[in-house]
């Protein structure tokens, strides 16, 4: 069994997602059962809803039953580090920020495997990266956070453009990725750093 | 590159729900990746949700990715246009009742290519009309209108049983077409100039 | 046409899925169509998340149209008894638990027929067992009762572990199902009963 460098990152990305999402259980006051649906979700929702949408069958989850473990281990083992965890607040901002570009990246090249449009590559990015936040929030009666702020979504469809655009340049494909989470990790970084935000749109009827 | 009435009314259809849920966005002041996305996921949404119940791929925005700009663009134009928009409330009702109808009638024969019974066909009708709506106020954290009140649902379903109807009786596909459509455009204007609504089921425990 | 006991304990759930869903409706004053869509989503929602998730089509209400009206006629007939509810509230209770069980209990099926791993076996029943009530609480715009309370979710893990482990002892189908059904509703009633619930995690940052 050997491990490639997506797979390690996306093994990170999920648990770093699971436990951000156990982090929010947590103020919620779920119980245990919610601990760990909640940090299943939203760790791995977004590749879900992807590979429905695209027909991309069977479900990561699916063929490699481990990561369901995974999450919903990383899940409930936040409970134990959790009152450590404002010590822990930047490598966890770092961590859910590798979460949001790995997530988008390896959407991205599904959709590229498929043979789909430019367009249709960029929104399967962005599912990937954004939907099982989507989701976390959805389930927590929430309006989702990357409809209201932060730059999220900005940051997902930058990234998914970024390697879209190293893929026709690059050959190597560990170069392609490395530009891609280089780009986006310091991207939403900065952006949280600087509180970046788009523009609102304010509409009174 | 030629266009059938389908597409011409489908393209009319999205455009009116990417920009009815685009103000919606405005009211609850979401940044322009909110607005463009709240929109995408309205006018796209529902049919996505019916091809994936159906196993009906690849889905319309895969196979046509100008969909999916055209819904952006609409979304983000809202923006610009949204100052004059009370002056063309009633433009926006009729395009938003145009929308309602033929998603529904859309709906509707997709099932029926797929040889799908009567019950389905009225469902897969209903999905497709309805979902994008029901999506966008999940989105928004609230009960979907279509639970609450308006006669939302039933001008879909009884637009997909009069298209489902037309359909044994009359030979010409444009003539089904037009007749659900005049049917479920009327009942729909109708019933919000008189404030038609259904009895409502209430029960306290 | 014959029905084995599946079939009728599977209708049995639908119906009462439909059913409590409708009473909620009614406490949210929705509706005739919205009773309607929230009863039908309730009962059949959780196996057409499953369905979709592992691609095993058509669904089922696409393959039994029936069952779209079985639980539509069962969610308008709660308006009709409603008022007699509370003297059934047992009852009730009891289908409950019958519809958490058997849900769960014919998703496990669906799985280990599609020579699912262990872990996926036990995800597809909880995920049949508990996702038409996660629907039906994000409809009502409410935090799905599943993440929050009660032993819900454990009651479909639980069965399903039970259910699996009795595949591998048993090879009569029919006594496999029942001691999984019997410890479920068992467990469940209990749990009602006794207040049980689990500890929960909660988190200030």
């Amino acid at each position: 069994m050997t491990f490639d460098i997506y797979t390690i990152l996306y093994i990170i990305a999920i648990i770093a997602e699971a436990m951000t999402a156990a982090l929010l259980a947590g103020k919620l006051e779920m119980d245990l059962v919610g601990v760990f649906l909640l940090g299943w979700v939203t760790a791995l929702g977004g590749g879900s809803i992807r590979d429905v949408l695209l027909n991309h069958y069977p479900l990561s989850w699916v063929r490699h039953p481990s990561y369901s473990l995974i999450t919903g281990f990383a899940a409930l083992a936040t409970i134990i580090v959790a009152r450590h965890m404002h010590k822990l607040r930047k490598l966890f901002l770092f961590l859910d920020a590798i979460g949001l570009v790995v997530f988008t990246v390896i959407g991205c090249q599904v959709a590229l495997v498929g043979h789909l449009s430019v367009i249709c590559v960029v929104i399967s990015g962005m599912i990937t990266g954004c939907m099982g936040g989507v989701l976390r929030d959805i389930l927590c009666n929430d309006i989702p956070l990357l409809f209201r702020s932060e730059l999220y979504g900005t940051v997902s469809v930058s990234t998914a453009v970024v390697f879209l655009f190293c893929s026709h340049l690059v050959e190597n494909k560990n170069i392609e990725l490395i530009i891609a989470m280089v780009f986006g990790i310091t991207f939403r970084l900065l952006s949280i750093r600087y509180n970046w935000t788009l523009p609102r749109f304010s509409y009174r009827s």
